[in-house]
């Protein structure tokens, strides 16, 4: 795709790297993986459980940690080669390209406040009185509510809606399909009819916020749900109401957390994993694939399994878990053998 | 938001109750949750767990049950606390608007019936055929397809598809990004191939059922996939074809229903549960958090686990659980112990 | 819904059987299930535990299998009674309709090629150097990215997202809500802060491939996201970047496959089922509903739980699990009884 050179002086130079065994105006054209990496192509040792790749890779250079001994290609030494793999990516593929404006198409509501550079494609749909910050970037079939403020450099993709009165960061991304600010599931059960209890919080999203394709987040039912800066949120997520997640937290595809959960900063949920209602998630926890925390959760702590254990536990016992049979089967050979003997006592 | 004030007189008036320690011509402003609530709000006691906060809320007025004494601030005493509260949200946040009409933006199919008082927002599509009750509000980028009805006083949010030939009752709540009446998932497999069979039925969905964003609800192979009045339904659920779903069901986010598996009425589903294919899940039963129905589920019965088994025998087990390991030992240090015993006879 | 009148003789031809009991010139009108079926309708026999509805359908014909004998009505025997279903659903519902064109509220971006009879409804967006191949049918709300390519005869439902640089094959159907190209949810933890790792590669969708309602497919991070032909992808799943799943897989709701794991063919995954990253999924694998594949599954496997292990292992595991309790207690009765005796001793 990118049809550019890059050499390997200012690659490094971007990188916060040194050079070796090469010279400073050889030239990149691509960063690919070791295995992948063709000629003219840098690559990079993201973990050590690659080195054997690292040693056939066909790329012309590499990017390496600085505790590793290299002589085979030209190579850039960094503290982090994970970090510069993202940064060789921006360098490679990042294509500046000017505002579009506000496209004609657009339906723009009543008192809207429009930042500078600004790109709003056709077929956008704006409220009345919502801000949309500067070089803000707006798809086709976006919904952006009543009184939403979007913040500076945010990126809205297509099919998203945002509902009325929240409140969207600084450089947040929120991907094709996601939903901010849809009702909690509330309902006051009087006399057999399940009544709708309304809905009247927001939802904030703070800077640096990244939101998957086809996430729902709930608005609270007074107050708000709240999602703290840095903070990445994976596809078909489901935040109730007045959840709180900290800052820099991790939360992987299909996760889910139920309405008033509050979690910590750091925080990792993987794939398909939950949090149930009204608990409070500490600094730091992991809840593993599938798992749910469904009690509070100490800070530090990883946990697994239905209900949630410390993860040592589940591993352990998971280990013994097929042997259940066996184990069954071996007590009654037990309890025949004593019986046994003890008739002949 | 709201900056009404309203008497607690009219206020006792709306939700059924009777006014103590206090006045009745007391302005109130808000509604709020006895921890935030303010001075000039009103809140309540939702549950005995939280009588402790009842005693320090700054609240200037409390909704209360009537079987509990209290004295320290004007209170209004009612059946249903929880229900008062849902009342009070829409005495403080409803806010009537006239209707809007018919966007010009709106593309409109042939031979549409529009009800009265409706608003139809800027980039709707409607197909040939639909009809469309009064007082229906259709948010940016709905999809109404041909030969679809929707009935009176229904809420279609913004980037939901409703495909052709479904039926939506009345007073029913469509959130965003939900998709009703996409195709089931159905194959018939023929020397090595999966040929795709037609899903020619279609979806209803019976007055006051509320439906989640990003949840998909599939139409009917032939005959129809039927949510039964009353019914409220999570974000990010699943629907498959066929299935039948009793009247006031509770489905709570990211649980999934297979194909042609019927419930009862009033089943609760927790979050991230299942009901797998052709079964039969009677009324008043509870699916836990990431359970499974696996087969029929007799009425009333709470079930946990996968394959799914009484909620108290798992909850038994799930408690011995991380013994595991030291009970496979201890059966081992018997054997040992038994065949010592046994040598030495 | 069809008013159509088919004969026999007409109806054996097309799914290639033998008429019984019956004769060429009998008119039928539609396809249904043996229970529903009713006078001048044909049904079939899917599998030998309907036997018994057989015997009392009110269907005028069926459709069983070449070694069943039958006399009561007229029938048609075929090799895959189940296939000839699909057939006849098409037979009685596919009602060939004209192109109809570019309507003019499709907003087309630079460069764009359109193959011949092609549908595209209004509110449709088509980025820059997009290619639609012919027969192609898009609805309203979709949005198709830069450089995307719609092969021949696909169908792309409303609120779908292609973003750019995707290619989708021939007869592929993406139903609502569906996103294609989302970015991979990767990044580089450097100093307390995830930096976002650029997704450049893109997503390949092969011929025959069917994708449900809001699931999502990410693209790769470099290279590319890959389904293969003939596989069938459910409602809300989720495809994680640099995937690839083999050809005719059928992958059931709500499931899961993280990043750059691989699957063979005719992989089934059942439904809320998952696979963690970097995992090698073998041919004719099964995974079961609610389990994750959590290391590498050889070919012709059948797994569950979590983590995985043979689906055998697991049901008798599960069988003894209930037990566990009373498993606990016996173990601790037998070292009182046994330590007892040792006293005696």
């Amino acid at each position: 795709m990118s049809k550019i050179q890059i050499s390997l002086g200012e690659i490094a130079g971007r990188i916060g790297g040194e050079i070796i065994n090469g010279r400073d105006d050889m030239l990149i054209c691509a960063v690919a993986g070791l295995k992948d990496a063709k000629e003219g192509e840098i690559s990079f040792l993201a973990h050590r459980r690659y080195l054997k790749d690292l040693d056939s890779t066909s790329a012309s250079a590499v990017v390496i940690p600085r505790d590793i001994s290299f002589e085979r290609l030209p190579a850039v030494r960094v503290d982090n080669p994970y970090f510069a793999f993202s940064q060789l990516l921006h360098l490679f593929h990042d294509s500046p390209c000017a505002a579009r404006g506000v496209d004609p198409g657009v339906f723009m509501g009543n008192n809207v406040h429009l930042g500078n550079d600004i790109s709003i494609y056709p077929y956008v749909y704006i409220g009345d009185n919502a801000i949309i910050g500067d070089n803000v970037i707006i798809h086709p079939f976006a919904f952006i509510g009543n009184d939403t403020v979007i913040g500076n450099n945010s990126v809205i993709y297509s099919n998203v809606s945002v509902r009325e009165r929240c409140r969207i960061g600084s450089r947040v991304i929120i991907h094709c399909g996601a939903v901010i600010g849809s009702d909690g599931f509330g309902y006051a059960t009087h006399q057999g009819t399940h009544h709708k209890i309304p809905q009247v919080g927001g939802v904030i999203v703070e800077d640096d916020v990244e939101i998957g394709a086809n996430t729902a987040i709930d608005r609270g039912t007074i107050g708000d749900t709240i999602i703290r800066k840095g903070t990445k949120i994976d596809n078909l997520i489901q935040i109730a109401h007045n959840v709180s997640i900290g800052e820099n937290c991790l939360l992987a595809a299909q996760s889910g957390i139920a309405g008033s959960s509050k979690t910590g900063n750091y925080v990792i949920m993987a794939g398909q994993s939950g949090v149930v209602d009204h608990v409070n998630v500490g600094n730091k926890v992991i809840i593993t694939a599938q798992s749910a925390a469904t009690k509070d959760i100490q800070d530090g702590e990883t946990v697994s399994g239905m209900p949630s254990m410390p993860h040592r536990n589940w591993l352990k016992a998971m280990a013994v878990f097929e042997d259940l049979p066996d184990i069954k089967k071996r007590v009654a050979e037990l309890e025949k053998r004593l019986t046994d003997m003890e008739g002949k006592q």
